[in-house]
């Protein structure tokens, strides 16, 4: 983990690994840990290859922050358990959980000293938003979907508008859905925990991709 | 699988399998397979386990109905493609997941001769059940959340009249949520696909509960 970025209230780097198989996972994580901060276990690796995925990583990255990205709907206490068991320090739960469930979440999460991220799909309220806050919940995901980016839908003032809202309730917000360096400028002013990336931080110029993403948040962020 | 229950509209028994570990899910499902028609593995056993759990039971159960309850909710093509391959028929998608993650979804699901089961959690609307059956959507689950369900949330009129509601847009439902024999009387007119239950279908008393729920199946629908 990159002390610099946890010092301070800078945003980190999270890679999504989303292999379907835990060998190729594994190589991604080893080739970007000296430039991540968080490495999250995708929804379709954590569905591949069970909680062996979690705990695997949490074995050869004991420094790292992990995140297991259940998108968690329901059996929260259980499914909560398990991730933290295996090692996850963050879980995700879909904003379209009863309250009962994310409380749920919440309760295991604190057992273990872990955080709830609630990511944010659906027709969520700002007065959901407000139920996870009084909740104790700190942090939350917004995205652009992964097919909706597939489908064209991009970054928009509404997007903006809604991320500045959450921030102001205080919650920290991950970011992702086609994360690059040139778009960092649109998030300013938002409290940014991380931004996430999958094949962009994986593949060759992962590296690069990761300093450029670094000097926008040191342009940006303070 | 049993004849008269698929030759039929009669509503279906299903188990879901919620254990954390395969061992237990497998002695489960053996147990259980000569009176339920269903075999779920619910969200719990999935993420425990992984893609291996779908296969497993799809070796040991060549002849029932088998469902992956992924609630997915993003990278719908990946993760239906996965539970697809691994054996599955069925897979639950989120009602809060993007109309192009559950449009990919299905575009898989008609590769593999599969269905989509829509997962109704959150705050979805009758315009978003119309968007689901325009894509040619034809199941869907209603339930009480487990955790709703642990708080004392019982299924009150409001359920029933959506239940009717999407009943008539053209869904058949999955109906769960601490499914006892004595309230299946509330469901009647409802185009019911399957009642599902774990615990109550498992325990020791799993086979006189399924002839119980039988027995109302046989009186309420025909």
């Amino acid at each position: 983990m990159t002390v610099t970025s946890t010092a301070t209230n800078k945003p980190m780097i999270q890679i999504a690994l989303d292999q379907t198989d835990l060998a190729s996972a594994i190589q991604v994580a080893n080739n970007v840990e000296s430039f991540v901060d968080v490495i999250e276990i995708g929804t379709i690796l954590a569905f591949a290859e069970g909680m062996n995925a979690v705990q695997t990583l949490r074995k050869n990255h004991p420094d790292h922050i992990l995140v297991c990205d259940m998108k968690t709907t329901d059996g929260g206490a259980i499914l909560a358990k398990m991730a933290f068991e295996a090692g996850s320090d963050w879980i995700t739960v879909s904003a379209a959980a009863h309250i009962a469930t994310i409380a749920a979440c919440k309760k295991v999460a604190d057992q273990f000293n872990g955080e709830i991220q609630i990511e944010i799909y659906g027709n969520w309220t700002m007065d959901d938003a407000q139920a996870w806050v009084d909740l104790g919940i700190t942090q939350a995901i917004y995205h652009r979907s992964r097919d909706a980016e597939l489908a064209g839908v991009g970054w928009t003032e509404e997007d903006l508008v809604k991320m500045r809202k959450l921030s102001e309730l205080g919650l920290e917000l991950s970011i992702t859905g086609g994360i690059v360096p040139e778009d960092l400028y649109l998030f300013e002013g938002i409290k940014a925990k991380t931004f996430i990336a999958g094949r962009a931080l994986a593949g060759e110029q992962g590296k690069q991709t990761a300093e450029a993403l670094r000097a926008q948040i040191d342009r940006y962020w303070v």
